[in-house]
């Protein structure tokens, strides 16, 4: 039986939101532990088990010191819950930091992996791409962008169906010798450790304008710069819409124009919709984790739930352990990471 | 007399299509140096002096070597037109990598400054965002981030009539606290070096979406995420016109709505065009340079060359080396960057 632990603080549309999602996600069978104010989650359905956890640390601006200071926080019990095996995946709403740190200290990180990444599929028109990371590791090593790459191909490979996911660098340039020397480094380790895999095919560096062409199914870089292209992504995607309805209010005959072309440009609006694919993955802790935006509605968070089911029940844990084991890319005991430390605050 | 010197050589359409445009922007009263193989550069019209240099390194994977190795090559003539004074600004086409080096060899990098940056104002709707570096420095310090925000903010005053421009850092977050080590010492550095300036307004982090909501005039960062972010700017815009495109020509409704819309989407499609604005401006050089995009047809050529000029007659070099003195941000000569040595092989 695979149980999903959900904390319903964070979410921009409050606690009720979440819970309406959870109800949503329980219609599709879904076993949820709802970690919230009681009082405000809604009627008890079948499916769903609430646990009265008011507090919540979802807006704290030092998640380290909060997640430590505040055991019985919704989201602190949520991932404790996983931990402990009462669940077997972690849904968050909005609170990024909070889950981030609560994911690494309760659930924590799975052997051998260097540092948890974010993974989404970004909402692009036209052939998808997932991006990892996007925002989780803002400074990382060479060795961490090699993890992040078959973390991602897992994901691909279990979660989008793709066979043997072709997995890209972010840079500058694609010529190999274009990039950071974050990025030089890891395209040669890369280009080393890929060789024969059988899951993943690396097809080397990817430019900015590549995450939209369908050049490959994963692309890996640093949380920075990530995250900017991640808002970057959605920025654009809504100016440009926002411009084109612009147009088509500010006159009669573009008005009439844009009544025509509102149904097809309605699939459209829903292709670059954040919700869904149902949130960022948080990948590399000991059971799976999901980020829903801050900004769903219950439908995208319920995709959410559903979601980290289906991760749990297609063991995308064990999957990425063993595709990192068989590349030789697992952490070994005596290259422990300065930098694993650090962002907790010096205890692992 | 302001002269502008022209490489003729780099552009996709060939050196035919930079002389059309070089006869564009020589109606319009710029005079005009021009290196290039003469045969095909068409007839000599006033305003123009044709250079035969039919020798091109646009295309060279080694551009250092290729600087280094080919005096004779058309856009070393032309770098060497600038800094012996025969021309006032340097405009290329396509060949980013020999223009940096040609550049910086031939013309200098200003007293005091780190290293050039690429600006360039981003074409995305609605409130222009300028942008830098795009593109010649993948890794720096914060001192050269520092630079880049006030060259960045002469350029935006001078060039594009902003008074005291609005200077953001790119982030994966709006909080201070928020960004990698770099984002994070400039942050700090950028905080007290702007405090009262009268050449720039430092704004804080700017986040990825915060490059179409009209944040700030003027956002600095690493040319390896300008990059990033320029080019997912362009592939996600166009993405988005192609999708909508098909929904116009998907039914015989959608045809009708389209043509429709058609009018008003040519404001549109023109204000996202990167030939609008004429190219990346090559900052902290001792002349100015300017980059036109390899695909550039000959309008987009002619308005680097125009606007070349008048970022010479603005006295854009002097005004940014004015604006860093008044900083306290120039380069002391015991402060001297290794990076700069490195681009360029060890010789400054």
């Amino acid at each position: 039986m695979t149980v999903v632990a959900v904390d319903a603080n964070g979410a921009d549309l409050g606690p009720g939101e979440v819970a309406a999602g959870a109800r949503i996600a329980a219609q599709q069978g879904v076993e949820i532990l709802l970690f919230g104010p009681a009082a405000e989650l809604g009627p008890a359905v079948s499916g769903i088990e609430i646990v009265d956890a008011p507090i919540s640390i979802a807006k704290d601006p030092d998640p380290v010191r909060a997640v430590r200071g505040t055991p019985e926080a919704s989201i602190v019990q949520a991932a404790r819950a996983v931990a402990q095996g009462r669940a077997q995946a972690l849904v968050c709403n909005g609170s990024t930091g909070a889950a981030l740190v609560a994911g690494q200290l309760a659930i924590r990180r799975a052997p051998g992996v260097h540092r948890p990444a974010l993974a989404l599929t970004l909402p692009v028109p036209g052939r998808p791409v997932t991006l990892l990371d996007v925002g989780a590791n803002a400074d990382v090593r060479p060795e961490v962008l090699v993890q992040f790459a078959f973390m991602g191909a897992a994901y691909a490979s279990a979660m989008l169906g793709v066979a043997r996911p072709r997995v890209g660098l972010l840079s500058n340039g694609s010529e190999a010798e274009r990039g950071s020397q974050l990025v030089l480094e890891t395209h040669a380790r890369l280009a080393a450790q890929c060789a024969g895999s059988d899951a993943l095919m690396f097809v080397g560096n990817v430019e900015g304008s590549g995450l939209t062409q369908g050049v490959a199914d994963v692309v890996v870089t640093d949380g920075f710069t990530g995250n900017v292209a991640l808002k970057l992504v959605e920025g654009v995607s809504q100016a440009t819409l926002g411009a084109i309805r612009d147009v088509a209010l500010g006159s009669m005959r573009g008005r009439v124009g844009g009544l025509l072309l509102q149904s097809g440009l309605r699939a459209f609006r829903e292709e670059i919709d954040p919700e869904r694919l149902g949130g960022a993955y948080l990948l590399g802790l000991r059971q799976l984790g999901v980020l829903a935006h801050g900004s769903f509605t219950r439908h995208g968070i319920a995709r959410a739930i559903v979601r980290a089911r289906r991760g749990a029940e297609e063991d995308l844990v064990g999957r990425t352990h063993r595709a990192l084991e068989a590349a030789g890319a697992l952490r070994r005991h005596d290259l422990l990471s300065v930098s694993d430390d650090t962002v907790l605050g010096g205890d692992p």
